[in-house]
């Protein structure tokens, strides 16, 4: 049996990387900055990539592809947006190689293009530019449109999933003939993002607006949720952007209105990334492996036979067969390991790295006496279960355990959330070991925002919806708050 | 009602280029020779992937992501690759850029990059820089691993779908322990290709090796699939190559045999693209727009009503309401346009540009009688049907349309393949406006495939798997030949 892994205690930083190579999920390539998704993790993006395609597809949007080189021109025509993505970039400047007289392959200085090209780090200006010709009156609005694409940030200091310069995700690109129209889209997108985390990731999140200073390059507004991980640290799991007519008024794209008027379009942007994974893994994981929430899990069931002979192997595959055939039947992933290279301690052990929800084992005596030995990833309890109905048996377990492993984050997340009222308490809870959320009052300037975070590292992640209105006095500056903000230490 | 299109006969490249822009398929960008694909045509492409998607998944491959940049050394390695990929490419050179004294937005010549970056023409050099470390053993083969991504390869002449700088495909990248293995797979990849194409494209084609000048750079065989579009030239519609050890060598794969020896590795590569959407609109469709195959139809039927007054189409929107419910309990998707801006006629036209199978008009009189007035997309023929039965009757008739598109295309390219003994007669068939496929003896040299291609643009296409070997004369050099071989032109 290999290693384990760093635990979460030792080096929860190191856990991580090594968990995310470990399991199969992804690694750093020969590319500075870029990642390899390999076949596992890849298999768990799919199913977050199919599920939230078809709740955007329900609410009425479609996909589309849009160019992966935005000229520079672009950039410059939306003020704020400029400065926020084109600078770290990556830059074609050329189209061609050539072999020089030393046989080495050499950029051909013939071949420079007039303007550079930025390889889309985001593609707000590439796609207004576009719609500037698919809109004319308001009968071609409202356009709802997602596009599923790579995009590079270049970035200095990467970590697989969580901040690598190319990375995979969806933006979703609206454009509506009324304010309060593109402003419901950005919150109903936060909403979707909200139930997905909740329901699929099984991890609770909260919604909140973003402070002005952590808006988006361009945006009115920033909608976000934000999960707390398991070292108390917040990740921004999803943002959606009423962009106001920002982008309408740099591209020009106006529309003729019911009452025969031109003006600006209005628009949202919206995004979710590969980031997710990082969520997953850091909000459920524990020092031996994975912990899947079964609706985002590759294989659902894994099933390890116990034997001393092939005539035994062959018994227990008989038995195993039959339970398979149930399992798929209701739409369970099952993964049958009689490789005969490793022994079952190997095998147990590998799936628990790899979170496969149950596992399955079965021996002789299991066998004879019509049972099979179950353990559940999330709680690792062993149970002696029935051959016979096993299928409807595992059927309820999986919802069970995606239930239990959201129920497990969400106490943490209580345990780990604190209302404050004084800085001196704010700051020795953000530097404490388990660190965490506050709930503390800010006196709304970016001043105050800047300060806290050059002397904690923390941010405000978010303006939380359901944050009452109260009256209170900024922590740092004394000065009247009408509402607790959320504060985190982030990744 | 808008202009129609051009027609076939009149001008065929412009009715192709009308075509794709009009039935809101695809449109030239503000990036040179990048397109926007838009939604239409990308809710087609989704389906072409998904079905494609499903068949490689059913053959045992698994999906990953592999990094969009490639360092500049990697293309070096395999002598070969680098003359066909590193040379036309998109070139990163620097990832920064900077606001300069003019407030212009420039490169930032302090971030320059030590070692350029491609933007991937295709995935072989960094996956098999990856796959080194990921085979020690036997026990790691086979690898069977497909990419979903997006490539460049710089073109200077651009057509949307067919030949652009950036496309959208999917790259199968395996690895296996001996060349009958990787052969096998090369070949299986291939007989997917065709059967999706013949299947679901609706798309005959014939199966072939390529001539050794028409290689994929850095194969020992490449096998591709030809179609022939309706303008007799043909279309290459997907390739698999087989690799053989030559990338297992410029990155210095080997494995444990059994025996345990070090052995270099076995690799095939295989791919389709957004190409083959060119082929889908150029072999089926005609003057009044798309003909879509049903399989790959975003919309099977719409249903038009005909009315006078509102009360009029209440009446009929209850009895359309029915039928909807009907046909999407067999998996039919079908939309009901009461949009009351557009008049019937100009809505007819636009599902007929746009390639609906199946359109359903109703009116008060077809209400009263139980009836509904149906148009198939493929023959435009109208007939009667009977509202009750109508899902039953819908669903044999979308396999019918299927079938007979297929039909078509098959019959078209029968009456335009050639068996031709001499060069007179050749030039005579490739230089007519049918153009069409040749079947013709060829001594085997690429000094006469070149001479052939000069003298009348048409190429080796294939040397199909079911020409049989017979004894002939090469048409152009009168040097012995074994077999005939597929000459035409092409896109």
């Amino acid at each position: 049996m290999s290693k384990g892994i760093t635990s979460r205690v030792e080096n929860y930083s190191q856990w991580y990387n090594e968990l995310v190579v470990r399991a199969g999920l992804a690694e750093n390539s020969g590319v500075r900055g870029s990642m390899v998704i390999k076949p596992y993790g890849y298999a768990i993006w799919e199913k977050m990539r199919d599920q939230l395609d078809k709740m955007f597809k329900e609410t009425g949007h479609e996909n589309a592809y849009f160019p992966l080189f935005i000229p520079k021109s672009y950039f410059s025509k939306e003020a704020s947006h400029v400065d926020g993505f084109a600078k770290e970039c990556a830059v074609v400047t050329h189209y061609r190689l050539k072999t020089d007289a030393n046989n080495q392959i050499v950029v051909d200085e013939d071949a420079k293009l007039e303007e550079e090209l930025i390889v889309r780090p985001t593609s707000e200006t590439i796609i207004w530019s576009t719609y500037k010709n698919w809109i004319q009156s308001y009968r071609d609005l409202p356009i709802l449109i997602n596009q599923w694409a790579n995009v590079v940030r270049w970035e200095m200091r990467t970590r697989l999933f969580l901040r690598t310069s190319e990375f995979l995700w969806q933006e979703g690109h609206t454009a509506h003939s009324t304010a309060q129209e593109a402003m419901a889209e950005t919150r109903q997108m936060l909403d979707i993002y909200a139930e997905f985390a909740e329901n699929w990731l099984a991890l609770p999140v909260i919604k909140g607006a973003k402070s002005a200073s952590e808006r988006f390059a361009g945006a009115l507004e920033t909608l976000s949720i934000e999960a707390m991980m398991q070292d108390g640290k917040a990740l921004q799991s999803g943002t959606s952007h009423f962009l106001g007519q920002n982008f309408a008024k740099a591209f020009d794209v106006k529309f003729l209105t019911k009452e025969g008027k031109q003006e600006y379009v209005w628009a949202s942007s919206w995004g979710v990334s590969t980031r997710l994974m990082g969520a997953l893994i850091m909000a459920h994981s524990d020092d031996k492996g994975l912990v899947l929430p079964p609706k985002l899990a590759p294989i659902h069931v894994v099933i390890v036979p116990i034997y001393k002979n092939t005539g035994e192997l062959e018994k227990i595959s008989a038995a195993v067969k039959i339970m398979m055939t149930e399992l798929k039947a209701k739409g369970i992933t099952v993964k049958f390991d009689d490789n005969d290279n490793n022994r079952p301690g190997f095998k147990f052990a590998e799936y628990e790295l790899k979170g496969v929800p149950v596992r399955l084992a079965m021996g002789m005596r299991d066998l004879e006496a019509g049972n099979v030995e179950l353990v559940r990833r999330d709680t690792l309890e062993k149970q002696v279960v029935k051959q016979v109905g096993i299928a409807e048996y595992i059927e309820k377990l999986l919802i069970e355990i995606q239930q239990n492993i959201y129920s497990k984050a969400h106490k943490h997340r209580e345990a780990n959330t604190h209302k404050v009222d004084t800085y001196a308490e704010f700051k020795q809870i953000i530097e404490s070991e388990n660190g965490g959320f506050v709930l503390a009052h800010w006196d709304g300037t970016p001043e105050t925002e800047e300060k806290i975070k050059e002397e904690t590292k923390a941010t405000i992640r978010c303006i939380p919806f359901d944050s009452p209105e109260e009256d209170g006095v900024c922590m740092y500056s004394g000065k009247p708050s009408k509402q607790r903000v959320l504060f985190a230490k982030a990744y």
